[in-house]
């Protein structure tokens, strides 16, 4: 291997806690990627066509995943062991796909290496080890990036823009159903695995946070987790998100609602065209004495308008982000703080759904700014 | 007007409450309809056209409604004092389609004057007031039906054939979205006017009954119900039932999801064709090691089947059940029990929605069998 | 029967072709339905609601359908003899609901006794007749329309509207899909039965006539007429059409696509809402050198659209026409003229579908003006 | 490069018109590919994964193409001379992915020099020379395939499957949708494009040949062959096909519709499940007094059924057979003489468009047996 042309920044010695934040690398980014399982290749395979980045090495317990990688990236270095990732001075950044039991560990090792960590969704286990990470970045001048992937994709980002703008008018609820014949994950229950989605583009689009969470769930199978779930999550100003999530649906169903006082929102993403609406309808009130019978409440029904999103791959514009906030020190749109948002909602929706629908508040995190 | 053919029953005596029970009259049955609003011109019409039964009168406050009924059915009389019916010693049955908050005193009314008794949805405000109405009527020996007319469609029918038979194994989750951009009731929120068709379904296909009931909703114009509701109902042997109602969604959606070991099925109430769809997929277990990493749940994908369901009006199935609950003094599917239960759930949801989420236990109303 | 308040026209006596044009009728517009079958229900509600009109009286071979007639509208009379209509000086305009090939004949008389005249689609079974028929409403003055409903419905108009404005740019092509599982006519094949519709909606919309056609066709059942073809019609512009109708598919079709060279148009009828998209989307020209490969085309995709379209019953507004056209003298859009075109175009089609799709051209019959 | 490890055959030899057959290779097989454009990659990739067959070299035109082979396959040598791969002996099979005006003189060369060749759709641009391949492929015993994927899909095998077994009863229609905004081709007309997919559908799924076609098309854009046509094709007992192909509609459609006289068959390629589904309905003929006025037409509706099809990429499938045919001698679905009866077709559907709908009769080319 190439002896790195970076300067090294102090903030590789382990235990440098306290020291001066790292300087971010003046020339192109070296990223090791740990787990080549379901999601690891898509990372590989778009950090290799990032401009300015370069797939430095793949870790995995499994030879014949790490055979895999050789064959396709003969010029990126394989190994069995991931602390050679973190120990290796010429990579600047990791990216962790593996189990999510395992993602505080490393992702901490990773940081106090001095390395920009990549983690995939969720976070970790718990809000207690993200809300570690968070600090631990934050104090050493380092990127964390949580691979909330969906909403880095045009219709997501439409969303938002539609929302941003207020062009929608005041925002009263958001509905999604997430369902499918899925696979039974062995560490996470559906919320961690299907309603995240949700959580993520909720925090993302509307820019707002649930004080409190009311969920129900259940596993047909015993000694499986939670494999259909219904979460309603309460926020300040009056504004409700529900979410149906669940692995054992006949049918594969991806549709989410977005009602607004001025327009309302459909979006489907099985549709092969066409996948987001804005209906120009709502309800408005009315003096109308014929129409007090019906509580003064009128409808409006106009245009419906599906704006063209250009499709582009979501991965490549969060790998952009990813390199970008390396390289500025700007936090990407899911940085740690996002990602440890996203943990203490699914913690909250477990405890919820455990207790059989009871109401669970949330209280943040208590972080410095 | 002719006198009537038929032998008067004892109990056309007020206050005949501890009297002998009421026999069913031998001839055609007169039906006289109080409400002729948005739902009573259906119930007229379709009475007017049953076998063994005539329409006889029709009673509502709007003098404009009634003139309508006349141009229509010239041998129809008309009046715009409820009483009236009631009193009418040739009416035998009285169908009740005015807004819920009249239903318990005019059914009560007709039940102390010996007449058989339809109701519409939801049969009362309070589940109280259903029990008296129960008792009342057994006591009588009158039939009580309440207008669920959902159960009596033939996907209804055909979705209880396939649980019943134990062809599609055993039963594991419901799943509903039943939302549009809807009129807003003035006295009903969004559960008793939508959610209620889900509860009877359930009763009607499962033959279960929750066992609590976790809810969450909003009504996002003060002053008016709530117009958004997200209801969890749980039973006893791990089934679990949720329901989604809404009058502020942009599109139109009515979709059952039904979840069993065997089979499963999903009905699509908005298809012009194939409305109910029967899949042959599901989950099993494996103890091959190659998919212990993935739970050891394999998937089962095998054909989709959509039985042809003939067209009939669920409308006129459900009258003849009820004139032939008069005839014979067998329940209908139906009857006061089954709408007791119905109002039961909607006040436990009701209550929980109210308490944002709190689950609610449900203990049944005891009645003497 | 209380005698007629109008004015006697002196069309009304028999013979009277180079009398003076009829004169409108002053009050209110009596009209005769001739054919109580499968339509005739339709018009006679139809004619009951309309303004300034009045249903008279209805003829019918079979005294069953009368029954029916006289129990609805018992201020009606009704006859087996259709020439009770024709004779009877109290009725201005003469509806023909029958088989077409009783079109002619009911027509001409009708025509003669100096009434005006509502004809079902196809107007005749043959151009010759229909020529007929537009040359003695003409000399006489009589409104005389033919019953192409599709081009008074609200998506049809807006149809027009965008083409006519030219918003959607040149028009390029048209092509639809009309087919399900229907009933087999005795009297007239698939073409006259349904692509009659898109013939009228293709001369509404666009106002071009074709100059050639070639059909192609079959019957799969010996001795009925043939139950599925498709026609091709030719413009002189290079505007192209196709049909493609049948009573023999497995699921109902009712899809029309409109290619223009800014715009293009879908529209579903068996959707619930959104039936007409417009899509800015398109073909361009480029002299991009890296597209010259490609033929130097470049494709436009840009939003979709869908105007909201109220939904009224075409029937009324096409009702109101007529009555407007017997009033004021001014032709409807579906006048005898265009009933004619039609006719004419069914004839060419027909006969190039039993030469095995040899083309047919067009010769318009000459009518003066 | 290392030696081939098989016999050579004397066919390699040039000019060994009259020799006696080729010997199939007895061990691994060794493709060549020529073409690296649009279609090319997928070829390559696949025959790199078949088994007992192994991608020996590509060649194109377009250094940058080879580029990315090399970058990709390292063990593939590349060349932009075409003739390099047909004269080396190491290759016993010749891909062919060029543009169709190259199909002939390729695929000749490639057969004279002994090897077995594998030929996009169309297979060439005259029924001449695909006549003429044939010969000398048989004469040389050697394997000619022509890529006509479609019929290696599992849909069009459960069609050939329903179809052949006679559970769908007398096979009545076949229609066709094939339309989208699609890229205009430079040397083929959107027959050649996409009609010639369900050519290869009919042809394989029925069993049958056309007699006579009538078709009709155009071409918006001066100086581009034909975006749009409507080809139907007529068969000897009776059956009828029809075929809707555009480069120019807002949205893209794939539907296919199966007309037989018990079953009936529906394909939508679009959606993501249930792509095939057969219909229990239809129409039988009845003695029924009352229907005789409906031409004793009935009509049987039944269940839906659509059967779980594996989704296997056609590609690999193909590929295996095009294998195997080199391997046992024995021909290929889609073999040479498959490829020019999809020629003829093309050749007769392209004469009568250019016609403007006269109708066409194939006469099929003689072949010796």
């Amino acid at each position: 291997m190439s002896a790195s042309t970076l300067e090294k920044s102090p903030a590789n010695a382990p235990g440098a806690k306290a020291a001066k934040k790292a300087q971010p690398p003046k020339g192109v980014i070296n990223i090791g990627v740990i787990g080549y399982g379901y999601w690891g290749p898509n990372l590989v395979r778009n950090f290799a066509e990032l401009d300015n980045a370069r797939m430095h090495a793949v870790a995995d317990l499994n030879p014949a995943a790490l055979e895999k990688v050789s064959k396709r990236y003969p010029n990126v270095y394989t190994t069995t062991d991931a602390h050679d990732l973190i120990r290796d001075p010429d990579i600047h950044a990791i990216a962790i796909a593996t189990p999510v039991s395992t993602h505080f560990s490393l992702a901490m090792a990773a940081l106090k290496a001095g390395k920009h960590v990549w983690l995939e969704k969720p976070m970790t286990e718990t809000s207690l080890q993200a809300q570690a990470l968070v600090e631990e970045a934050e104090a050493r001048g380092l990127a964390l990036h949580v691979d909330h992937t969906f909403i880095y994709t045009g219709p997501v980002q439409k969303m938002r823009e539609l929302v941003q703008s207020g062009e929608v008018g005041k925002t009263l609820y958001y509905d999604s159903t997430r369902v499918n014949l899925g696979l039974f994950q062995r560490d996470v229950n559906v919320i961690s695995d299907l309603a995240v989605h949700d959580f993520s583009i909720l925090d993302y689009v509307f820019d707002k946070h649930p004080i409190a969470v009311s969920a129900a769930g259940i596993n047909h199978y015993p000694g499986t987790p939670e494999n259909l779930a219904y979460i309603t999550l309460f926020y300040e100003d009056g504004f409700i998100a529900h979410v149906n999530v669940s692995w054992l649906a006949p049918v594969k169903v991806r549709t989410i609602l977005i009602g607004c006082s001025d327009k309302m929102i459909t979006y489907d993403e099985l549709q092969p065209s066409e996948k987001l609406k804005v209906y120009d309808k709502g309800v408005s009130f009315t003096d109308d004495p014929e129409k007090i019978h019906q509580m003064r409440v009128g409808y409006r029904a106009g245009d419906m308008w599906a704006p063209n999103i250009p499709n582009v791959e979501a991965l490549a514009v969060e790998g952009q982000r990813f390199v970008e906030s390396i390289r500025t020190g700007a936090a990407s749109p899911s940085d740690g703080r996002f990602g440890l948002r996203m943990v203490e909602v699914i913690e909250a929706a477990t405890s919820s759904m455990r207790g059989q629908g009871e109401t669970v508040h949330l209280k943040r995190k208590e972080l410095a700014q």
